[in-house]
């Protein structure tokens, strides 16, 4: 293991996040930003501690100050290799000292602060104890659009994984269902996600018949059958950066009703993709695949929001959902994934990731809507 | 994957653990205990989310109240199948809904609350803001010795763990070493943990010759010689309880000092073992270890505490370090590893774990602890 992302960014690539970060986060009024270990720590710095544990690691980002990384001593090592270390100032702190002193003394005593959304709550107590007449707001109510927009570099590790997505989608509709578990699929679909290319795999969704119900339905027991319908939604990091599909396949001959859903879901997830292009608020590509099943009937039997954005996680902000107002930005990535489920029957989702370009939308995954069917 | 642990508990096991939690948390002036997924959640309910995300999962325990686990709706399904859910009450929330005004209705609105140190910040920011007069705690803080004393089915296990580990150390000192680089001693590691029943591992650290001077060195690319020092850290979770254990190998023939050094480190962790006992501070087993290291002139060069607790994590209270006063209580199991650091030349660290018996401590390793001579 190493205390760095694989990705192929450079010091310059990680001193201009911070900048952008420390300055957006003037720009929203606060004293400054408070990143734990995490996506965003990985995001400015490109440091990933091997464990995260109780010893606080913080970076700190202000506007017009350098950056300091507050880190434990035994870390500060590995800390140091971290491709974004050469723009950083690390600040150790050994242990039985008091890790929010050292970094209460980086700080605006009467500042508002943001603070990752995954920083244990731990730290944040020490630092409210530390800096009492200080405040703060979670990164993602603060600045949910840090890391939204992707740059050139970022999208291309963004289609990689989308391709390595797709092409598990290619092979595992070869294999057979009918007869096997849902997690021998599963356990499938790791492998592939892994053969090609995926360090980490996120989440291997299949849903057969009844579970298909479930839109959280991971892998059960439960032995597919000849006859049923299978959510197959699965994704995680590829070089850093997040795939996430779904398809909805059949095991055999499908019934006119099962088509019909799937054809309907299939047309909500085309007018979700279309409704794409820039400054249209993330709620109108929720509106504009919902009204597709809602028109047809099925509207109580969508019940999950149309999409979340990707990136150096396969779930984070935007989000594609009723009271979104946030514009689309050229460079943001998210799903398209409207769903239809049936209690007790089955479920249809079709998802893609969609990145915005200029003119609207561009699909990161392209394998066929049309209903597949498997044996 | 399942959303329960694979630890044999039963239903009326949790029912116990969160009965012993709410009564300690009345007696330590707390209003009840928020507990979020992770280890906490996990060692009351046997719950634990297939991913950890921003929706809000919390357990509520309050003293002379039945717990409730708040609960994405999407997320409903999978709570219910834990171990500990059939004495849980779920309270569900959905996409759009304000979990933290659901989560509110439960809590004393002037009450001051443990809250798991790992929770996420962005979770106690709307709940300080939902509950203004409320105030928190962290768990770790609040009540330190929450999982601390391991009963019977735990200790079983965490023998096992122990011996599983052993097992991995019996196998990987016959692996060659010379002219191999430390990741791949450390890929072996990995593989022989799982062999051995490990379900995931947390660590493989495999600090040769200088890189053993750095006691949070992983693994690296440097190719391992004849005549390095070599000291190898590793463990995980098998059945859901940890392992963690150190040895210090040498490849062909040892230096004088480097032997003398490897003699007083065993001699540290043999009267670290030795001072273990019920009714004995944490902060004596680390003096009588680090008294030994101090008396022969390394006492600088004892860079670390000299254990920590382990349980349903490999890293937890209680701590073995100067200043911690909370005496040993028969059933608590953690690290005793002194280690000996010197620049730029090499490092020895000799680690067990121990369990607190009612007349002494009970190792759970019990490979030698004479320096083994690997090819």
């Amino acid at each position: 293991m190493t205390g760095s992302t694989p990705a192929p960014f450079t010091a310059d690539d990680y001193r201009a996040r911070m900048e952008r970060a420390a300055h957006a986060a003037g720009d929203a009024g606060l004293a400054g930003l408070l990143v734990a270990p995490g996506p965003d720590l990985v995001w400015l710095t490109g440091y990933a501690p091997t464990a995260v544990t109780e010893r606080l690691t913080l970076l700190v980002l202000a506007p017009g100050r350098d950056p300091v990384l507050v880190v434990p001593t035994l870390e500060a090592p590995d800390a140091a290799k971290a491709a974004g270390a050469p723009v950083l100032t690390l600040r150790d702190w050994t242990d039985g000292k008091d890790p929010y002193a050292v970094t209460a003394a980086l700080l605006d005593a009467r500042g508002r602060f943001g603070v990752s959304d995954n920083a244990w709550a731990m730290h944040l107590l020490g630092l409210q104890k530390a800096l009492p007449d200080s405040s703060y707001a979670s990164l993602t109510e603060a600045l949910p659009m840090l890391r939204a927009v992707k740059d050139a570099a970022e999208l291309e590790l963004m289609a990689a994984a989308g391709a390595a997505a797709d092409a598990t989608f290619e092979e595992i509709r070869k294999v057979p269902f009918a007869g096997r578990k849902e997690s021998d699929v599963g356990a499938d679909l790791a492998e592939l996600l892994r053969r090609f290319g995926h360090s980490q795999v996120d989440f291997t969704i299949v849903a057969s018949g009844p579970n298909g119900a479930n839109p959280h339905h991971e892998v059960g027991d439960r032995v597919i059958r000849r006859g049923d319908m299978v959510v197959l939604d699965f994704g995680g990091l590829k070089d850093g950066y997040g795939s996430d599909t779904s398809r909805t396949v059949h095991v055999g001959e499908p019934t006119d009703e099962e088509r019909r859903v799937h054809d309907l879901v299939r047309e909500a997830q085309e007018a979700g993709f279309r409704a794409v292009r820039p400054g249209v608020a993330c709620q109108e590509v929720d509106r504009a695949a919902r009204a597709v099943i809602a028109d047809a009937g099925y509207g109580e039997h969508f019940i999950h929001r149309t999409g979340h954005g990707i990136g150096v996680t396969t779930h984070e902000p935007p989000y594609m959902i009723e009271g979104e107002e946030q514009p689309l930005v050229p460079g943001m990535c998210f799903s398209v994934e409207p769903g239809v489920y049936l209690p007790g029957r089955f479920g249809v989702r079709i998802e893609d990731i969609v990145t915005v370009t200029e003119d609207g939308g561009r699909r990161l995954n392209d394998t066929t809507r049309e209903m597949v069917i498997v044996e």
